[in-house]
């Protein structure tokens, strides 16, 4: 049948690349022209005529850019007759704004999802999207992968018999539950308030945590402050040992820095979904590949096989 | 301007008679044929011609029935030129089918959702959805009303110096959370895990529950096997006492007798957002009025004032 | 190229299985299952991606659980990505609400095509329309099946010479005369009145019919109020003999039974789109199969020859 | 509120201006242009802004040049954002398209309502459509005026005690059936057989008509053949006299004389829906004026009141 | 795969059977009816079923009976379930009424394409589209082939070391300064000033032609108006000589015979993307072919392959 | 009626302030939040229920950003139940996308137009649009107002008896040409070679500039390289003196230093449609304001009124 052919655009063309690799088929440039009044132009450097088309893009920052580009690539290859074209988004950021919860808001994670099929997009892969919900934000179909089998594995070479997951919110308890089901631990979970934009305070830690080995369990870090302020928490309730573990990790503002800094954390664990910093040799962080899961996912959609059968 | 024209569905005409009262304004009628093959017709009884048309009708069973009679009332209130078509959904059923748990499912929120803009609504009035991504779902705008409000001002009659607000599901937390602080109290939540379709067992209960009165809020209640179970757990683990509140008190099977039942179980709190059996004057079941709010939200909509400056 | 991959609803089993068998392919299995508050989840059981998917559901009683069902098996398939979703459909019960006979009323016919173009219905099979204008309210391609032929091979086995066939409704009356014209006989019909919405008479019969050997036709019989109201009239006008024959045979209320307890009636002729109870080995009603003609339709359309080259 | 607009294309000013006058506001005019390569183009020659705009055109020969006129007409109408767009259409040529008797035809009759709903109208005033399916076929409100009443109004000045009213064709059973009792009359019905695309036969005629005074009633008079060949059978069918009647007058080639030259018809009767040449004071022709129908539904749709209520 | 099935409708079928010679297809015949009223109705003649259907119609006059057909062609392929529609359309007079520059005018170029999506249309071939933004106003994709290589490929056998290309109007410069590089040659323009509907006026030629070999290039030439008004203006200037070239040589109301008549005109040089009338042997008029390159593009798009590769 | 409510976003407050202070009506603010993760979030800071909202938000750098902020605040509008949604678009720098001059690149200028129907915008006014076109690729109804009066009103200042108009561009010759007539003056044009992306060449000067006190018109000045390499072309060809126009005065990476050290340059006259630093009181650069023409315009809008009859 028709070919796969895979573009990607500037967010993460490492990740792009180590996909291909895994599929065998080359990665295709992207020209991307910034004319001088700011505006972007992209141009497909490959054919695309009746091709089974994948646009590999994290919304990762600059988001605005990354996702204007996006749109960019998914309308050219629309204009260019492609047969198919599915959007690969190891990470879509605005999934976080998925609910009203103050007048007059904007709905971010329905209306980029609205804009990417106005664009033209045919379907979706996404990774660890940050409520399951979103989901139902798409009017076309959208393969959902998580990255929790990848954390888990990892996890499973350490002694876990005295472990306990907590989410840093009540919002992730169900994703932190199913977390500790897979690792046959435990289950706590902090009591998040916001004060103000910037500033949230973790008033509580429901569940038992004194002594234990914990993993701290998100979907995403970026500056880290709520995982921070949940540190302290823990630290005040006297657990044995901290590891934390998150899909993303943006790490904005220095945050890779303030966790590792501290004593008590051993670890801290993210995936390549959206590009990080190269480690230190010695430094705390583990980054975990997606590549080959996503790789995986991309072949089956491409040859019409089961995705959840593999990744359920 | 035009003038507001309410109608109800079949679903639950003492509540759209109790909110027109509110209003001041006539319920007109809906006549609804069903055919010698089972189809459905319905014939708007009132001119809808550039009217401000609201129609009432909570998806309580039969569900399938009443929603595509509130599809039909939909549609013919576009034939018949309405200027706007606002749906007051007080209980919105499907919006339990959120996420893709399983591969090759629908996804009922979503879908519904659509189903209701392609009839025509407009708008939608909703309450105490099972959770705020739903919101999402609709390409028209929602105003979404919670009832914690009219639950938080009757329970605050009782002592409450020692309560904690227990929710049967690690889902429903942040709601639980948001309630808990309404009323000063602490908050703590099972972990629910579903062994098959019909039977779901709590594993454990996270938080703080020894010897405390025990406020246990969920949004929905049907067969309430899962507050039974919740009961159980909390009896083992010697609690005071045992109230039990939610918005939409659907009770099926028998669900309030097995609830009143019980000993340790003082009082059952739940609103009209769906039809209830009247009360035996003795009886621990309380129902508390939703017609007073959304006759404000349906007179704010129609006039153009703001919903959330309420509600909020 | 991708296969064909046949699923049933829950409306019609029997004739799903007899279509599969005919095609040589296997009938896959829905999971429906019913929550507590009495919403419907379908699960299409096997793998839908880049599959020509059909999804065979006639709309019989009850037709909105029929409905509501179908609507969520199209959502799943469009969300399993399916290359193409046809709904097979031998029984469109909303096409007799074709027309807007009353002020404010739903004209369910159109919108119930478009609801399920809205879930994601790509094209339709169907069978006897009530009028061949429903076809015009679908905005996918629709395959429009008639079971004349089928009727006409089990008359022709009779003398002929004598015969009329008559129409109980003028509105029928075109078809009436197509069946006539392939049986080589003459067509008369009777004039109806609605007197209420339970109540109609028919109060003259146009065209010769004394002494004549009558085939009763019409497109579907439920309550058959029409047909016997027709038969009192064509006693009256001292026919010689009746047969009765029809495509959708619903027989709602002991029809069958009260069409066969009269002996002037010698024969009931129906087809199998909708669910027919056994008959007695020694009773009146023939069930015809459109088994053959749906799956000979179904190989077709998957193989992209010409559907209507068969059944013109 | 805002103000009625009304615009004429060059179909059938006449009637235009008699709406307006009826309505006591102005016609505005349309500048029409045609370039040298045959596009048109056209001006609304009135602000349109917040008006609501009325735009009459039936679809008369040539049907092609006024429908593309119409379309562009719309076009301005939203492009200059008109309030409301209504569509005045006394005759929609392109209802008789209403289904598909042949393989890959058009359904030219839904397809020019979803041209119409494309270019931007938001609603249609339209008159004894071909059948009342066509409603049906709009995805917009449609007020459908008969002008049954006009024409019955008209024959009551004759005694009726002897009167059939036939239909030539089976198609439009019904309609003569509801014509014939407005009247207290019989009803019979011509069978038409087409030979070709351009010859048809009337086989047989259904009902007594045997001395009896003939009203022929179609909704729409082209080139006559059909109505002449019904009075072929009549004369053999000794009928005691013969009237015509008809909403949509088209007569073309020369169809008036072919009927008036008949000594066996007495009169014809018609409508102004569509332009008809000035009778000559002796003829047989009367043409009634749908003008003040249109013109009260127009006033009606403007504020807001039941069109059904009038004319039901 | 699925066949290449080609369509013509009436407007230019002398050109199709070019194309399906070329492409060694057979060119399948389209039966169009005009029924007594005026309306079309057509019928594909061959299978569409899953096939890759060509419809070849340019819009010529009359256009907008031309225009019809083609949308009933496309409504009729989509309802007989071709599997893509490509309009090839060599010719899209609606292209020049592509902005609004009076008020309350309706924008012909962009409501003609959205009919032809609304129709059914999936892709379009055009040719030389009177502005490239044309393009833009279709949301299906485009090929857009210029005839530009065709015309130069002509002028090469000349000698042009004293040429230049001179364009009636400043809106077309571009192509051309376009045309002119591609023979090596200068450029200059008439700046014209409409006067009225029917009047223009070239005030003045910006640039050198004195004492120059002129090709006056225009994307159409009609009526011819603007080139006359252009060669009174450079015969003023004492060019040394004049050929003509245009695209579209659309030739109405005797433009030939006014053009060819005048001494100082060599040569007009025209393509057949519209039916030319057969010149005389010794005549000035050159008619170049596209049908070879429409029958490359068609066949690329057939295969997947680029087309701008060839055609850039 | 329904008041006016204006927002502005981030782009360009200044204007935003200067056009409410015209219309005497609040500038309401505004929040935009940005998330640790680079999204952005917007709430209005205003009812917006059954409004007229206008938000302004010119597309200047970075552009994307202010897309986006854009595109978020179009859906928190519509989400809060806005009566209509105009965009002010003052500068809609997408509007230079508007053709596809290589394959398989997006066109941007129509993506973007339909990205903002997407989200929910109703109409838009927008300001000396790149091309006449753009305009057509709105699906809702624009108003585009020309800055060429505001522009000929500061001119008219000089004796313009011997000027001519030169547009650096032959895209804009048909600009030049209407802005030199409303000044009564000449016109030429550079005919401009693109060598690279970042490279253009003007290669000639067509029409008579020695000697003549030349205006350059553009429509949008960012680097300047264009204008600055026209004025080589014009130096070398003597003119008497030069000014430069432009609507848009973007001038990024100091353009506009590069103009103003140039002696031969005069003036540089531009508008406010983009925010433009102060100039220094002895400045060569002269600001407009457009606040006062699109005040105008929106409170045209507002009312009903035609917007054309004023700036036609």
């Amino acid at each position: 049948m028709r070919d796969i052919t895979v573009f990607s655009g500037s967010a993460h063309p490492e990740l792009a690349a180590e996909i291909c690799a895994h599929l065998g088929t080359p990665l295709h440039p992207v020209r991307l022209h910034r004319f001088a009044n700011d505006c972007l132009e992209v141009q497909l450097q490959a054919n695309c005529r009746e091709r089974d088309v994948f646009l590999i893009q994290p919304l990762v920052p600059p988001v605005q850019e990354h996702l204007v580009e996006l749109l960019l690539m998914i309308d050219a290859a629309r204009g260019a007759s492609a047969a198919r074209t599915t959007v690969v988004m190891p990470h879509y950021a605005y999934a976080r704004s998925d609910k009203k919860d103050a007048p007059r808001i904007s709905i971010g994670g329905r209306l980029v999802a609205d804009l990417l099929v106005a664009a033209g997009a045919d379907r979706v892969l996404a990774m660890t999207l940050h409520s399951p919900q979103v989901h139902g934000f798409f009017s076309v179909p959208v393969d959902h992968l998580h990255a929790l089998r990848e954390l888990a594995a990892h996890f499973r070479r350490y002694d876990l018999s005295n472990t306990v997951v907590v989410s840093p919110d009540l919002g992730n308890a169900k994703e932190a539950a199913a977390f500790a089901r897979l690792l046959g631990a435990e289950v706590a979970m902090g009591a998040k308030q916001r004060l103000s934009d910037d500033k949230v305070t973790i008033s509580s830690v429901i569940g038992e945590v004194k002594g234990k080995d914990v993993i701290v369990l998100d979907d995403e870090i970026a500056r880290g402050t709520t995982v921070i302020e949940l540190l302290d928490r823990l630290r005040e309730r006297e657990v044995n040992s901290i590891r934390i573990a998150c899909t993303h990790g943006l790490f904005s503002a220095g945050a890779v820095e303030r966790l590792t800094d501290r004593d008590d954390v051993l670890e801290i664990v993210c995936t390549n979904t959206v590009p990080i910093p190269e480690p230190k040799p010695d430094a705390k962080l583990r980054v975990l590949s997606v590549a080959p899961a996503l790789a995986e996912a991309m072949r089956r959609i491409h040859e019409g096989e089961s995705v959840s059968a593999l990744f359920g």
